[in-house]
């Protein structure tokens, strides 16, 4: 076992806090990664506060993961030490049911191993996430990142940049397609940016005047408010296709009246009830509300390709690990433009 | 004018009773038909009562229409006297806005103009359905049916047909998709004999044992009952695509639960409430939940081509004229396999 710096959450009502976890030695197939940089995506705080229910402690969260290979097992063929890689929500799967198959190990029908707070397929073995120095991981689950990427600003292309980018992608977004970004956080910058990269018009909907300024930086053409009923009137049937990045709780049906006939809205956020939908809000232009979670490894690995094409990245504040609590506090406040990543260097150095 | 009989709702408390219309002489490009058979939707109670609010009385139901041409005017082309055709839910549109030049005239952006309890698109002439011995419509939205098809089963091709068509068509129903029809009535029966059809292995989904034999004699492969929690744990994940035709209450996340990931539900009923839709039953997935409405008018001829092509017409009761009241009484009881159609010959006696 390999004795690695880490942080954990010891209970749902604690701090993060310095810590020590084992990583294995890398198997015939494994690779082990020495950790620059971690993410940290919204869903860590929900998590590492037990705010979902079943959480696991000590959990040491990150899934937005950057690192360069350390070491690979004798049987892996696709990296060699000192290439840059990352690991986002899942680090295995069964890699041999039908949906496994099809390339989404997001929803294996055994199901995923997740980065963190979950277990390896033993579902014994208990998984620690990127707030540490390394991890090791199978081959099949670890992403090349094109080197010419800010390997910080990477960091969040794991979680928020495929969220964003597969429903782009299962909605076939294209050049001049109308699209709308619902929220201008982690994930709808990302979203913002990823669609303007493909051609497409895009609105940020934001309930908040002063984001209007910051979604015409990341390439936004159009604004509207969406505290103002006359914006859902003026945009009645505009949209092919939205992305709604919002978990807190809002009318589907006032937005499913800003989707042209046949268009989507897809929905990446999670709000704590059910939302009531109206069969009318659907049937009226034959319409479609659908659901998103991040994206298979095929298609992650896409996605990185095609950032490191149109030279993509998030925005973000690099923090030391050290200040991880303080960085949970502003998160819940939206005081970061547009997330925060670990420069795990500060963990290796303490 | 031509003056023509018809039976009429005089107002939302009212039996339907005989009454004298006037229908206009054919211009240049319309067309007057000579009903044979006018099928009998749901949607016909619910406006005649005036449940969904807005009823315009006197009203003539009847949007499943089949006749023969008995006029044409000098700039027709498309038909000529003698010929078989329908007309369905619409009997006229803008046909200029991007909506119409995409073949989605249900949707125009002017609004379309119903067959019956609607205005043609001066907004001021009432429009006056199938429940008569004759009607003149635009040429574009006349359909050909095809000879080899039976004119009484083939009425409820235009509304059942085309609201269950569209949506296998839209979702890619193919060879060996498992298609989940929720619902035995008109839109159920016709969904479960157009996905057979398409090569799909399709199971009823329905609350009554009773409907199992109905369902196998129209081709259904599986049936499985609703009302049983373990329905729900066996079919997790299952079906390609549900066709829900239910109006009544019912928990649209435990049939999403059924649906495979990047599957879909379609809804074609209308539930009087809204639905709560968990965040959940969507994201884990990529699931998407859809609603579709009848079809527009390219899509309804080729699904009546279609139906030409593979000998399938609905199952129907043939009723005289007179016994509609009755029928409605019946139709409320869903005592009716599946679909009663009103012989317009008893009309043009009386």
């Amino acid at each position: 076992m390999l004795k690695t710096p880490a942080y954990a959450t010891a209970a749902p009502n604690k701090p993060l806090a310095p810590t020590t976890i084992d990583r294995r030695e890398p198997g015939p197939r494994d690779v082990l990664i020495d950790i620059l940089f971690s993410g940290v995506c919204h869903s860590d705080i929900h998590q590492a506060r037990d705010e979902w229910g079943g959480a696991l402690f000590p959990m040491v969260p990150g899934h937005e993961i950057i690192g360069r290979v350390k070491q690979v097992g004798p049987q892996v063929s696709k990296f060699k030490t000192g290439d840059l890689v990352g690991v986002g929500c899942m680090v295995d799967s069964c890699r041999d049911c039908g949906t496994c198959h099809k390339d989404l190990e997001q929803f294996c029908e055994r199901g995923m191993a997740a980065t963190y707070n979950g277990t390896e397929m033993d579902r014994k073995t208990p998984t620690y996430g990127g707030y540490s120095t390394q991890i090791t991981v199978a081959e099949h689950f670890v992403l090349k990142v094109p080197e010419n990427l800010d390997p910080a600003g990477a960091a969040p292309l794991l979680c928020a940049g495929i969220t964003t980018y597969s429903p782009l992608r299962q909605w076939n977004c294209k050049k001049g397609d109308r699209v709308g970004v619902v929220g201008l956080g982690g994930l709808g910058h990302m979203a913002v940016k990823l669609a303007v990269s493909m051609g497409a018009e895009v609105t940020m909907l934001s309930t908040s005047p002063s984001k209007e300024a910051d979604a015409r930086k990341l390439g936004a053409q159009g604004f509207a408010l969406t505290k103002d009923e006359a914006t859902f009137k003026r945009l009645a049937n505009h949209f092919d296709l939205i992305i709604n990045t919002i978990s807190a709780p809002h009318d589907y049906n006032k937005y499913m009246g800003m989707v042209r006939p046949q268009g989507a809205m897809v929905i990446v956020g999670v709000p704590p009830e059910p939302t009531p939908v109206s069969a009318f809000s659907l049937i009226g232009g034959n319409k479609r509300l659908a659901g998103s979670m991040i994206g298979g490894i095929r298609e992650t690995q896409e996605m990185l390709d095609y950032c490191g094409k149109h030279q993509i990245v998030s925005d973000v504040e690099i923090i030391p690990m050290q200040k991880i609590n303080e960085a949970y506090e502003r998160m819940i406040k939206n005081d970061v433009r547009y997330r925060f990543v670990i420069d795990i260097a500060s963990l290796k150095q303490a």
